[in-house]
């Protein structure tokens, strides 16, 4: 019974203290939220697994953006290393790395701290490039007006029904490296089916950076959102 | 100034807690280690980001196993669904389900309470699937013998650097899908120098589950692991 009453009394603390760290992200999410609304930059936080494309996503993005004359500004997170940042450097639009070491997701209060840096008055939309992980990003809000979750072709089409807590989050999923779908089996159909099963009215994007497919349309898109102050 | 104490106040409260929890996981693991060893057992953890190929790995491991007349079990976690325990039944070994539901790893409480019923006195290896994380499993030791870290060769070169962790705490490091380097932009001496990076001793095995490269050495090196009293 002592272990019985230890074990609960530490799941106790340890639910108290998940609270407590999560009412503080909400907290920061918040002041971030005022920040960007305030500016009127719209901003989308990135969730996907280790190599699914984001920042591959992101080096297209940010030059076709350029392009059609939209400011952009980039937030990295990273276990370590600032490669994705070096990737995105030249591209047109600030970047900002964060490293969160043992942390496996961004929090509210890193971008908070790295924020006003990055933007400035002619920022129209942030990209929030989360840590590679598909479970752990999807429990914090930093202030984003949405998120958007990538899933890559090669990663297999029963990812949205194994991990549903993001998906069922997202505003937009991107399925990406779709040129790839000749040389694996990828059951396109069933893999839209599990999206749709998860959440039913997230928007779609069918992408390839390599042959360009879907980036239109996606390009398009994110040009609409444009800033909030001309819509 | 409170509010600083405040941040200092829930932060140590939460490294207490979280000491807390790796302890009983700590705890946990060495039972399980101790029931494994008495069985001869030799138990191997295996972490990847999802979609990497752990289950396609382990659905021609079991049957090349069983044809060399090697006794195996298997674990599975997911998220949700028991949609790789279902990929992995009647390839000749038990298998049982974890499902994690929130949270983002495996810990050696929950393959304690199922350790029992998936081996017996015939089990000679036991494979832990652990859910698709590279982050958060890496801190968990489940009371196996060793680490495995899968890495497609679609997520991209860099990334023993950028999960030193999980990577630097693998014995065996395990290169996956390489049918596909043909078709996409994967530097392999690069990845091989950045895994001797973070992890000189590592074991090493290209694979492909698809034409079969690399399965005569992996299999030839699990069987070799066999009963620990056969050694």
């Amino acid at each position: 019974m002592n272990d019985l009453h230890a074990k609960d009394n530490i799941v106790t603390r340890s639910v108290k203290v998940e609270t407590s760290v999560l009412r503080r992200n909400d907290q920061a999410a918040l002041a971030n939220r005022q920040l960007l609304t305030e500016r009127g930059i719209v901003a989308l936080n990135l969730i996907s697994s280790p190599g699914s494309g984001k920042t591959t996503l992101l080096e297209v993005t940010l030059v076709r953006m350029r392009e059609r004359g939209k400011r952009c500004a980039v937030i990295v997170g990273d276990q370590q290393t600032d490669l994705d940042a070096q990737r995105l450097y030249g591209k047109g639009a600030p970047v900002r790395q964060i490293e969160t070491v043992s942390s496996c997701h961004l929090d509210a209060q890193r971008v908070g701290d790295v924020l006003p840096e990055v933007i400035d008055d002619q920022t129209e939309l942030l990209f929030i490039e989360n840590v590679g992980n598909l479970i752990c990003p999807a429990a914090f809000n930093l202030g984003e007006d949405f998120k958007v979750v990538l899933l890559s072709v090669t990663e297999g089409e029963d990812k949205p029904i194994k991990y549903p807590v993001v998906f069922s989050r997202a505003k937009v999923v991107l399925i990406t490296k779709c040129d790839l779908i000749p040389h694996i089996e990828f059951d396109r159909d069933k893999c839209l089916r599990y999206l749709r099963q998860v959440n039913p009215g997230a928007v779609i994007f069918e992408l390839s950076a390599k042959t360009g497919t879907g980036f239109e349309q996606w390009i398009g898109y994110l040009a609409e959102l444009g800033r909030q102050d001309e819509r």
